[in-house]
């Protein structure tokens, strides 16, 4: 297979835009990743495009992309994959470079959650990806949904309520220094705890806040990277792993096979292992999932994710710092975005040009868990060092 | 680039199925493209699918349509790409294949119009297609945007309703021997002139009726494709074109830019002309559309669409028979089924045994023209004949 670079990346704030729709955050996050390639872009060289939007929010998804970046005459393909939308669309425009059908792709992904434009609002149609005859009707949107895996998950484990606030001082506290990231704040744990409940086993700040927002990447083939730059990322491995969806048809509820799929495949396809990472965006959606995912990606053994956040082995400065963004759970997650994002921070982490920068970075991998815990899609990035 | 195969190809009836759900209508489709595979096919050999489906109409569709062909451990994309779904996602699953990240891959292509189970119904999404600042508060669903082409087009042109009508005559006359399509019965120029107008210059019988259905192929790459059949069609050609969304923004109404994208990359890749195509399957939601896109394709000259109904050369027995499956207008049009079933269509007819079949049919073409008449998707295929 051809080998694909990621030679630019850029992103929006991401925040409650109130006053900004789709159309006006989509040239901004592409503006950013055309401005970041370093020996510059001239926009008519890029071949197709790939956009992940979750929910229509202002007409017609690839025609509004085009239209609003100036690139009527290429092909845009939206793709939807709930929550593992943007690194799905990753691995799509992936395929397309490596067939050989195009050497210059662009990818973005995009959402207007807060007051969205469209008549009807992102959550009316969160609401219809659970399914209509079992899910939907019992109440199962993603936050009740993911709370009945993390309520299982602790009564299995040794992780407590307090492992999950450290997830989220962990995560408040990289968002910081990262211009992008909606709650730049630092919380304690003690407030974390005491925080009103969302949905139990969830207080306010275990969950990702609402959040609008746009992310972009150049892609291009081998053949055409020393173009653009002497410095490229490359990407190592792309995986999209499903599970059932229903609930009543999961068989062990502390787990998300979904990412024990996506990161096998991504893994395999890069030739690497779990402890060849150095730096991972992990979908926190909600504390406990990160600590799940730790497992399901292979950085804890099972329920042991616990001892990691102990032992600040995923803060800057541990041995695998695990969103340094600040993850959704505070960089925010505008869900069609939120994977390209992830990747931008990598792009960024894996050149060393992070805001919050992990030292000696050289293969991240990108993670989001979807839809009712369905889908998972995985992305592992290699940097231009040796 | 890897030359991949359709080895398999089947569909549901379309018809309102008030009835049944989009998880009986998968299934069923599924069933039929796995028993047409020559030699066999075992399930768990699929290793990807990509599914087009326009409007989430019960629930999570990556999840729903893993659920409901019991195929849990491969990845699915779903792409949404307004009327030319379903060629688009043929295009990804050829990208997916040609890479050589997969040898064998599943295309569904499904949509539920017709009192679907999900709280909103599809033609609420079908508005959010539109341009949420001016397209929409105008009215400018799917039948008032094309009626502005047409109406244009009646005028530039020498084309008459009577055109139109004998479009819609044909392809009802087509529909008879297809067991498959929705409105199988013959109508008169007269009666076509005659009917009630939905939107000028259309009347009932220029316009598709609203479907439901499922239609599925199994594509694969030619390094395996003998495990399959010793009668492949190769899928030659992908395009898709992209246009202005919003109508004060096209230059000429007269022509859909998309159409002609799509058809020059996909002829382009195939290395064919429009010459070489011996049978279509074109986008007919409105009889008018039908005849743009003779010209849009390179069937006929600018403005010349109309000797090609006068002298019967797209009618079954003609040159150039165009929509012998029935087409949008009587076969159907579930949006996100029609561009897969329509690649069914053509599989049946270059392997010699479709319902009404065109005699010594190589090349085909498929079409679609969806959106704001903003995207287009070509697919060519070739049989197995010399």
């Amino acid at each position: 297979m051809r080998k694909v670079a990621v030679v630019g990346a850029g992103m929006t704030p991401f925040a409650e835009h109130f006053a900004l729709g789709i159309k006006d955050l989509l040239p901004m996050a592409f503006a950013e990743c055309a401005a970041s390639v370093d020996k510059g872009l001239d926009k008519n060289d890029i071949q197709a495009a790939w956009f992940g939007e979750l929910s229509t929010t202002d007409g017609f998804p690839s025609g509004i992309l085009a239209d609003t970046l100036g690139l009527p005459d290429i092909p845009v393909t939206r793709v939807e994959n709930a929550c593992a939308t943007g690194n799905d669309a990753v691995r799509n425009a992936l395929f397309g470079i490596a067939s050989g059908a195009f050497d210059i792709a662009l990818v973005v992904g995009a959402d207007k959650v807060r007051e969205s434009a469209s008549k009807d609002t992102f959550w009316e149609w969160a609401g219809m990806t659970r399914d209509m005859a079992w899910d939907y009707p019992l109440g199962l949107v993603a936050p009740a949904n993911f709370a009945l895996h993390v309520t299982r998950y602790l009564h299995e484990s040794p992780a407590t309520k307090e492992h999950m606030a450290m997830v989220a001082v962990k995560n408040h506290h990289h968002a910081v220094s990262n211009p992008k990231a909606q709650l730049r704040f630092d919380i304690t744990v003690e407030q974390a705890l005491d925080a009103p409940t969302v949905v139990a086993p969830f207080g306010l700040y275990d969950c990702t806040p609402q959040s609008d927002g746009a992310a972009a990447l150049l892609l291009v083939s081998e053949d055409v990277v020393d173009r653009y730059t002497d410095r490229p990322v490359w990407v190592r491995g792309v995986g999209l792993g499903l599970d059932r969806v229903m609930h009543q048809h999961k068989r062990d509820m502390t787990t998300f096979p979904a990412t024990v799929k996506a990161a096998k495949q991504a893994l395999g396809m890069a030739g690497l292992t779990p402890s060849d990472v150095d730096v991972a965006e992990v979908h926190d959606c909600f504390t406990g999932v990160e600590l799940i995912s730790y497992e399901d990606l292979g950085f804890a053994e099972r329920f042991g994710a616990y001892k990691l956040v102990e032992a600040g082995v995923t803060s800057v400065g541990g041995a695998l710092p695990v969103n340094p963004s600040g993850g959704l759970k505070a960089k925010g997650h505008p869900p069609g975005a939120t994977g390209v994002a992830q990747c931008v921070e990598l792009f960024e982490q894996l050149r060393g040009e992070a805001a919050n920068q992990v030292d000696g970075a050289h293969v991240g991998l990108a993670h989001n868990i979807g839809g009712p815990t369905a889908v998972s899609a995985v992305t592992v990035l290699e940097g231009p060092g040796a």
